[in-house]
């Protein structure tokens, strides 16, 4: 049976959400945060040298990366679902996207998470971290704007690998309505709710 | 005909590199890094709205993302080369390292680059910093030890994405010492040459 190893308030959530998606049986293995920094635990090195989440197991595979655990699940249990059919325009602009969240989008939260702990001694990097914040938020705005998902008519992994971004980006999404209303229908689906469910507590969702 | 928008020492050098494995024709579109601090330049944002490289376009689609342009072009021009078959495991391991390298093993060296700019100012970050360039560069040295290349006996994707990860790492890589002849190995490659040569001055090939 496919185990997700699942870190609280972490990409792993995306995990939870397809796999309710999907349909198919899953275990969860949960690990917590350390405090008062909250990295992942060193028990999660156990699973994978990285010691990050999510990692996932299934048929004797051991899979990293959200991106990469995106596309095996959705490329086998997915039944042609929540994916574009290969080598279409929509496929292309899937795999972007999916690429996108963790090549590109998430480099500039990250930035400010950590040099928000230097507090006033990380000024002289604030204008340009907050500047490719919008840069890339505008971005994505501009991509859901007029649609329900990001790429055709229907969830792919592109919203399982884009929504955890709006969810990280936290208040700083408020200036972005597209986007804000994107995170609240999402967080609508019975899918993503079970996920919340069987993950236990998680603060990212926003209002 | 593939036009690639490139910046010099930028990761679009692996998209030269792989378009001259595949040996197929393409045209190269050149930026340059601004100065004193060397992010690329406005033009960018005419080609794609994020402003980054590397960018290219084929048959009317324009596509970012280092590993979504890497997939795009095996998958188009590759005849089944350069990737292992699909659903094998071998594949997994190939997606997988696709999405690492921007994914995980990139974060650690960027956040290293700008907190560099701030100094002493930095210096609560740096060991944390420190140990995940090492964690992340262990773990690919362990991944290439005993090995030619990432991912089953020829070039794959992978190796084009991780190639990079050990050039931006410098003068960082010198204590893993399986990386730094992978290194020496895949430059010593006449496609790669070719690249460079195509692609003008770059100064990220380390010693």
């Amino acid at each position: 049976m496919i185990k997700v190893h699942h870190l609280n308030n972490s990409r792993s959530q995306r995990i939870l959400w397809l796999l309710e998606e999907l349909g198919v049986p899953y275990e969860i293995v949960k690990y917590q945060r350390m405090s008062p920094v909250p990295f992942a635990p060193p028990e999660l090195k156990a699973v994978h040298p990285l010691g990050k989440s999510p990692v996932l197991t299934d048929n004797g595979r051991t899979i990293a990366e959200s991106g990469a655990e995106v596309e095996y699940l959705i490329d086998t249990y997915g039944k042609g679902r929540f994916k574009p059919k290969a080598g279409t325009d929509d496929y292309w602009r899937y795999i972007e996207w999916i690429h996108y969240a963790e090549g590109s989008a998430m480099l500039p939260l990250l930035m400010a998470l950590y040099t928000g702990m230097l507090g006033d001694a990380a000024a002289a990097l604030k204008p340009r971290v907050d500047s490719e914040i919008a840069n890339n938020l505008s971005y994505m705005e501009a991509g859901i704007k007029g649609r329900h998902f990001f790429v055709g008519n229907d969830l792919t992994g592109a919203d399982i690998q884009l929504l955890f971004v709006c969810e990280a980006a936290g208040a700083r999404l408020e200036p972005y309505p597209e986007l804000v209303k994107y995170r609240a229908r999402m967080h609508e689906r019975p899918a993503y709710k079970r996920g919340i469910e069987k993950g236990g507590a998680y603060q990212l969702m926003g209002r």
